[in-house]
C-alpha cells in the first residue's frame, strides 16, 4: 500500500504542548504496550506497519516538521516537503509528483491519502488497504472513506451516499451543518468526511496537469509558492462524477482539542501530578520537571510545558486559540534534526539553553556576530570544532566561543550541553552557516 | 515601642510558593502604592515604622529564615535566632533574654509580641502601641489584644472578657470551638485570640526563671534544644490572674491558606497570566517565566513557582498540606544571605543553577569533594577567588573549579552567574567551608 500522511500545520489548539514549531502530532501522549509514550505520528506509523509491513509511507509536510519526523520515525520514511503552506490540493499534487518522479511509483498504482492525526485502531488501516484495492481495481476515480457518525456533529463535513451499502456512489457532499441538519443527514445514511481517500496515482497527476499545469516534481516544487490555496475537496472531489464512498464503522476520534485528546489518555495524568480524591474527570499532561497538585477540580485539563501552563474547563478548551495567538514569547523547546533544545533561563543580555544531540548527529558549522557562547558538557562524549580546531569532549569540559568564531559540535554518544549565550542582542537570526573544509565536515 | 514579631516555621499550606526553606511571610504578594510587590514581613515592618518610626523591631525566628529577613528588611532589624523550634513560650523567653541582655532593654519597658503574618491596616499597629502603653502603666502583668469576631469561626481560640468595655479583665480562655459554640461565645462578647499581647520585659524574664530556670541569654541559647515545646498561652497566659484584654475592631485577616491569601490580592493575578471572560473568582500567582492561560474556571487558585504548580478549588486549598508533605523533591529556589539561587536544570550527573549575588555580598570560601563546577558570568561585575588566586570577572567570563579546589565569588554590582555542577553525586551536603587567609576574606 502507498500511503500519504498529511501532516498539518502549527497546532495552537493544543497549546502549550503544541506551538508554532511543534505540531500536536509530535506530542508523546499515548501509552504503548511497553509502557513508553508515543506521539500521534508514531502511533499511526506503527499501526500502518503492523497492518501492512510493506506499506510505503510518505509524509506530506512543511520544512519545519522534517526534523521532528526524522527524530520520531525511522530515517527511511518518505517526506514530501512543501516549501510553504498551500492547503491540501497543492500538497497532494506535490506528494503525487514526488511519488512518481522521486520514488518511481507507477501511474496505475493506488495511493491512499489520510491525515496523520486520527486516533484509531488497526481496523482503520485494514480499511485503508481495502480502499486502495478498490481504487486500483474498481471503476471509480476516487474512493472516499466515510465514517459512520456516532452523533450529529456540527464539526465535520458529511458525505451523502446513494445507498447504504458498504460501497456506494457519492450522491452529494455537505459542508459542516447545524446539529439539526446533521441529524437529518444521519437519517439519510450520511457519513463523516474524515479527509481520507484513495486514487490511482495517474488520476491526481492528470488533475494536477489540468488545474495547475504540473509538468514534473521539481518544476512544481519550484513554483509551489505561486499556487492558489485550495482544498482537495473543492478542487477535485466535489467535481468528480466517478466517485465512491466506502463505509467505516470502527473507532475514529479526531484529536483536535484538549477535550477530545484527553479522552484517548489511558490514565488521568502523564508526567508528575497528584490529583486528590475530590477531582473528577481531570486530566494532567505535565512535561515540566516539577509536580502539579490538583485539588477538588471537575471536568478540567491541566497541561504544562516549557511554553506555558494551560488550566481549562474541558469544554472551554476548544476556544484557546485566540488567547494563545496573543502569547508572543520566545520558543522554549524545539526538536531539531540533530536532537532538541530547551531554553532554561532568559536574562537581560543572556540566554541559557540545554542542548541534547543524538548520537551520530551534529550541528551545522556556524558563527554568531553579536553573542559569545559557552558550552559546558554535562553528559556524553563527542567532538567540537572551534575556529577549525577539533577536540574531543566529555562531561565537565568547557568550550568558549567568542562572537564571530565558527563552531560546531558532534555527538558520539547521546550528548548534553548547557549553552550560555551572552550578548546585547540575542536572536535566532544571528547565525551564519560556514562551510567546513575539514575532513570532519561530512557529518 | 519594643515589638517582637514571631516568624513561624515552614508554610506548606501555601505551597508551591512556600516550602521547607521559604515561609509564606516572605512571598512578595501584596501590591504597594508604588506598584511594587512586598511580602507579609515587609508589609508589617513598613506599617510598624509608619505608625512608630522609633519602634525597635525584633524578629524571633529560626536560623533558616535569617537570610531571607536580611534580604527583605534593612540590616538593623533585631533577630533573635532560635537554635531549633520549641513553640512560642521558649521562643518568647529567648527573645526577652535577647532584648534584655543583648539589646539592653530595661526590665520596666513594655514589649509587644505579635505574629509576623496578620493582614491588617495601620490602625492595628496603633492598637499595639496602646497595648504596650497599658502594659507599661496599668496593673496587669499581661495585656492581650482581643479581635472582634466577624463570624463564628472554628479556626481560632476565644478570649471571654469579664465585660464588654474596651479594656476588661479576662474571664476565661476557650480553645477552638465548634461553630455553634463559637456563636454562643460571640453572644457573651468573646474575642478572637490572635496571639498578640504586651508585658513588661521583667515579667516574662521572671516567668522564664521560674519555669525553665533561665539565667542569661547565652545560657538559654545554649540549652535551647533541651527545652520542652509549650505555647505561651499554656505556659503563662492561662495561669496569669492579672491579665486584661483590649478590644480591637479593625480589619484583621489570617493569611494561612490560599483561600484567605487571595482575598487580600488587589488584582486577579500576579505574574504572567491570561484569564478568559468565563473565569469567575479566580486568582493566579505565577512566579515562573512562562504564561498561565485559564479558561472557564470558577472559584479557583492557580499558583506556580519553580517548586511546582498548584491548581485548586479555593475551599479545597485548605487541605493541601498532606499532599505537599509527600512531594519530596529538590529545593528549586532559595534566598541566601548573599542573594538567591534557582535550579534551572537537573540532569543525570549534573545540575545547573542560576545564582544572583547582591552587590557587596559574597559566598563563603568553600570546596566540594565530589563535583566540578563551572561558572559563566551572565551579568554584573565582581571578583572570584579560586585556589587562592583572585581575579576580576564580568559578563562572559568563565571560571572552572575542579572538585576539591576552594572557591568563592563576590559581587561588586548585582552579579548573575550560571553555575553548572558536574559529578556522580551532587548534594547540598558536599560542601566544605575553608578559612581564607587572603586579605579579601573579611567580606
Amino acid at each position: 500500500m502507498n500511503i500519504v500522511l498529511l501532516s498539518g500545520g502549527s497546532g495552537k489548539r493544543l497549546w502549550p504542548l503544541s506551538n508554532d514549531t511543534r505540531s500536536k502530532q509530535f506530542i508523546k501522549i499515548f501509552k504503548t504496550a511497553d509502557g513508553e509514550y508515543e506521539s500521534m505520528v508514531q502511533r499511526v506509523y506503527r499501526q500502518i506497519k503492523s497492518v501492512d509491513g510493506e506499506a510505503a509511507v510518505t509524509i506530506a509536510t512543511s520544512k519545519s516538521q522534517v526534523s521532528a519526523i526524522h527524530n520520531q520515525l525511522c530515517e527511511n520514511v518518505g517526506i514530501s516537503v512543501e516549501p510553504c503552506r498551500r492547503d491540501t490540493f497543492p500538497a497532494i499534487a506535490l506528494a503525487a509528483a514526488y511519488l512518481h518522479d522521486v520514488r518511481g511509483i507507477a501511474e496505475e498504482e493506488a495511493v491512499v491519502v489520510c491525515p496523520v492525526d486520527p486516533y484509531v485502531e488497526e481496523d482503520y488501516f485494514a480499511s485503508l488497504r481495502a480502499l486502495a484495492e478498490r481504487a486500483a481495481t474498481g471503476g471509480a476515480n476516487l474512493v472516499l472513506m466515510g465514517i459512520e457518525p456516532t452523533y450529529p456533529s456540527a464539526k465535520y463535513g458529511y458525505i451523502i451516499p446513494e445507498n447504504k451499502n458498504c460501497i456506494s456512489r457519492v450522491s452529494v457532499f455537505k459542508e459542516k451543518p447545524t446539529e439539526d441538519k446533521a441529524r437529518e443527514y444521519m437519517e439519510q445514511g450520511a457519513l463523516w468526511n474524515g479527509g481520507v481517500f484513495a486514487f490511482r496515482l495517474g488520476y491526481v497527476m492528470q488533475r494536477a496537469r489540468e488545474l495547475i499545469g504540473y509538468a514534473d516534481y521539481q518544476t512544481l516544487f519550484d513554483r509551489y509558492d505561486s499556487l492558489t490555496k485550495i482544498s482537495f475537496d473543492y478542487a477535485v472531489a466535489e467535481h468528480e462524477q466517478h466517485i465512491e464512498v466506502m463505509r467505516f464503522a470502527g473507532m475514529w476520534k479526531d484529536m483536535g482539542t484538549w477535550n477530545t485528546l484527553t479522552e484517548a489518555m489511558e490514565s488521568d495524568h502523564i508526567g508528575k501530578a497528584i490529583l486528590n480524591d475530590r477531582c473528577e474527570n481531570v486530566h494532567v499532561v505535565n512535561e515540566l520537571n516539577m509536580p502539579v497538585l490538583c485539588m477538588g477540580l471537575q471536568n478540567m485539563v491541566v497541561a504544562a510545558s516549557p511554553e506555558g501552563i494551560l488550566v481549562s474547563d474541558k469544554n472551554q478548551s476548544s476556544y484557546i486559540k485566540p488567547y494563545v495567538d496573543e502569547i508572543n514569547q520566545q520558543i522554549m523547546f524545539a526538536e531539531k534534526s540533530w536532537g532538541s533544545f530547551q531554553v532554561i533561563d532568559i536574562g537581560e543580555g543572556s540566554m541559557t539553553i540545554k542542548v541534547t544531540l543524538n548520537p551520530g548527529h551534529g550541528m551545522n558549522y556556524h558563527s554568531h556576530a553579536l553573542r559569545d557562547e559557552v558550552w559546558t558538557i554535562i553528559a556524553g562524549r563527542g567532538r567540537t570544532i572551534v575556529d577549525g580546531m577539533e577536540r574531543e569532549v566529555c562531561a565537565g569540559d568547557v568550550i568558549r566561543m567568542p562572537a564571530g568564531v565558527p563552531h560546531t559540535i558532534y555527538a558520539d554518544t547521546m550528548l548534553q550541553v548547557v549553552e550560555v549565550q551572552i550578548g546585547s542582542e540575542i536572536s535566532v537570526h544571528d547565525k551564519k552557516k560556514i562551510t567546513l573544509r575539514n575532513a570532519e565536515s561530512d557529518k
